[in-house]
């Protein structure tokens, strides 16, 4: 995937982004998402910058209502969920209302079914081939069922290993900044002990953001100081500044790499 | 805690609820968020229904404008995250900006904070005291610093174990409707193949929600169709239903109540 991704065109400011996770799963609990994570990862190594998450109900409404928003604020929206056969997956037919064009069956799309089910090619099943008249087609190399890239909407699969491959072959074609990295501060010494200082680095450092995250466990706390940037020697500069003033506070601290900035490409 | 719960009141219909998730270290895929599948379950066992989620990053702005849209549209909207001492943390001043009331020091929060931190209390740790002008303050028994509710909105940290600590006490007083029940019909059957019954079912039965949703392993797959509402007796014939069906086809099928459901009070 590296390989793939730095063939595409970089742009030299990071274009923004929202996910729009469609489904009752995750809004009942049933399901934990998953996807929201790896993809905001991956976005990030792209040199796309996540800025919104929604997660919506399998309603029409809804769903044309997040979709009207999120693609007049943001450059990209990333749409999880909805695209299979049955009748909770709607989310075809509400992008084609929000783009006001018709829904159509797209010969290819056909053809990949056709392909791939055969005789069992049902009504049900030849639904996942009615695509927004305009779009273009996200390979499928799992199911079969193809995404699809309707203006600045990228809709993909729910489930994640479908979903994943479909990124993989999207991102190829979609223009990104210079990646987006993280070092971790690790810190001994509680958040409310930093606090002032971080604030006053932060300030001092306008071009990154810094997060503090404290963390508890039975024996012991402590806070990760997260930042964040897209320039590799900004990024270690004021990582070492944190660390070495918690340091002299007598605390323990090291500089971790996050597993974020290690998927990033070359 | 089903204790507690049980006294709360009881309304016909359950009421409607958002969560807002803040933090910019969820859009960056740094931290993967296990909040919003936790509060679901114990918003539905409550008789809350969960129609929406949104994350948005540490921003003034963008805080304000999804609190503005969601307090709006639901009865309730739950809040994780920004709420300790550090620069990043600016919730409280966002829900004080959008109900357009003063930050003001909160006395009884102000003297939480004295007693557990006592010469330790800097000036970064007593911005957690600063609370919103009318706000009612919601207890954190682990690390003191309290949440609050403030209109419909009620501000949770965005640590687990604190915010699950804080809805413990905080459930207790809101009225909620019956709750929302789930029964989970596994099946070896491909989506596709019962997608036309299934879709035939939930036209019969308007009034609960059947979601399809279809998993792959290496060496199979299938579908699990997830029947909701609030209704134990609906939700069993049509759960049984949908299981005959699957049988009468040659498919195995077996009813499965969800762990959402256990956790419902009594």
């Amino acid at each position: 995937m590296p390989d793939r991704i730095s063939r595409a065109p970089r742009v030299s400011r990071a274009p923004s982004a929202a996910v729009l996770i469609i489904g009752n799963e995750i809004l009942s609990g049933r399901t934990s998402d998953s996807n929201l994570s790896w993809l905001a990862q991956q976005l990030g190594a792209h040199g796309i910058s996540l800025r919104e998450a929604r997660v919506v109900r399998d309603q029409d409404e809804a769903i044309i209502a997040a979709l009207d928003h999120l693609r007049g604020a943001f450059d990209h929206v990333f749409t999880t969920g909805g695209i299979g056969p049955t009748h909770d997956d709607i989310t075809a037919r509400c992008i084609a209302a929000a783009f006001g064009v018709d829904l159509v069956l797209h010969e290819r799309a056909h053809q990949l079914l056709r392909a791939h089910y055969g005789k069992d090619l049902n009504a049900a099943r030849k639904k996942m081939a009615m695509i927004p008249q305009g779009a273009r087609l996200i390979d499928n190399p799992i199911s079969r069922a193809p995404g699809f890239t309707m203006g600045n909407v990228h809709v993909l699969a729910g489930v994640p290993a479908i979903m994943q491959a479909m990124v993989k072959s999207l991102l190829v074609s979609l223009a990104g900044g210079a990646p987006l990295l993280s070092l971790c501060v690790s810190s001994s010494l509680p958040e409310g002990t930093i606090a002032e200082e971080l604030c006053a680095i932060q300030k001092r450092n306008k071009d990154l953001e810094i997060g503090s995250y404290p963390w508890f466990r039975s024996d012991a706390l402590g806070v990760n100081v997260v930042v964040r940037g897209d320039d590799p020697a900004r990024l270690q500069a004021v990582a070492d500044e944190v660390c070495r003033w918690i340091r002299a506070q007598g605390g323990r601290s090291d500089i971790m790499t996050l597993p974020g900035a290690e998927q990033a490409p070359g």
